[in-house]
């Protein structure tokens, strides 16, 4: 069986966008499946006492990660532009990623939903940006989202951000190889060299 | 010119072990100089109203750093052992870098403050401590850290850590290349291939 990581994600986290448009390309490039798992960093944030992200509670922290994730994208040639309302609420796009993460047009829409976020300055949290990015893949937009929005769909991200809490996840991005976690996109080799051990 | 890279650290932190331990020779392999700029973090953390480690006020996060700290020692063939004390405080050492920065057995006396930290749960708050570590140089402990407590050297550090806040320094290990901070061991490869261009 080939090596697999899991890679837990949530939309409003700026690091999970370089991330996100390298990991497909990267595990492959290894010999490495990849599992995808969207979260909510919100009930994990909430449990910690923030009430916001942790780069707008520390604004010296934040001025740090935009700057960083500029150079970050600049290098990886993946289009940046700082988003003018930080974070957006991922919620609805979590749903429709949780409740489709093994069809094969998955990592496209992911990607997608980053893209508008960060790239192009659009309100994931707006089911017009959603359906967007799936009209934009051919998908059943209207559909898919009714589906996302049923309430075994909720159910299944509440479980899964439940799982997350359990597993020690804290921020995003995660990779994950058995019990072991790896924390940020810049740790995403690590995880691919451990899965093959 | 050659190029150089700036490496803020502070002897409490776990990621400043793995950085300090191969700061030297990942520059040296890339034709990089180092600049070593110990400072405090604690009066940052202060500012960010933490009165203790961050991997202490968030357990998760801090679980997570001792186990990720366990691997990459590992993998860099460094030893460690979890300290029994966390964090220590490395004021004297840090006044004792700070007032000797550009001696030549300065990153050795780094290291073994890191070790006698990290490896070998000595506490390094503690005079005897430091000194050893200066001993097993060959240095003239007793002097050095008399020096090391002058007042002027304790100004110099004061004057260092107000450098590392005006400069957008929030964590350690960080790497400085202009006005380009690096935050993190992980990030010690993008400093030098920054300090390239």
């Amino acid at each position: 069986m080939a090596p697999t990581i899991e890679f837990w994600f949530e939309f409003a986290s700026t690091y999970s966008y370089p991330a996100a448009a390298r990991v497909e390309d990267a595990a492959r490039r290894a010999g490495v499946g990849v599992t995808w798992r969207p979260f909510l960093l919100g009930p994990i944030f909430g449990h910690q006492g923030w009430n916001d992200s942790p780069f707008n509670i520390y604004p010296v922290k934040g001025r740090y990660m935009w700057r960083d994730l500029e150079r970050i994208c600049a290098r990886l040639e993946v289009p940046f532009r700082r988003p003018s309302q930080f974070p957006r609420n991922g919620l609805l796009a979590a749903r429709v990623a949780c409740s489709n993460a093994t069809e094969p047009w998955l990592p496209a829409f992911v990607r997608g939903v980053y893209r508008a976020n960060f790239a192009e300055d659009r309100d994931i949290a707006q089911a017009a940006t959603v359906s967007d990015v799936l009209d934009a893949l051919g998908l059943p937009a209207a559909e898919v989202l009714e589906r996302a929005q049923s309430p075994a769909a909720k159910q299944r991200l509440r479980e899964q951000t439940d799982e997350a809490i359990r597993r020690g996840i804290f921020g995003a991005p995660t990779f994950v190889v058995g019990d072991e976690l790896f924390w940020g996109n810049d740790r995403l080799e690590d995880a691919l060299a451990w899965s093959r051990t």
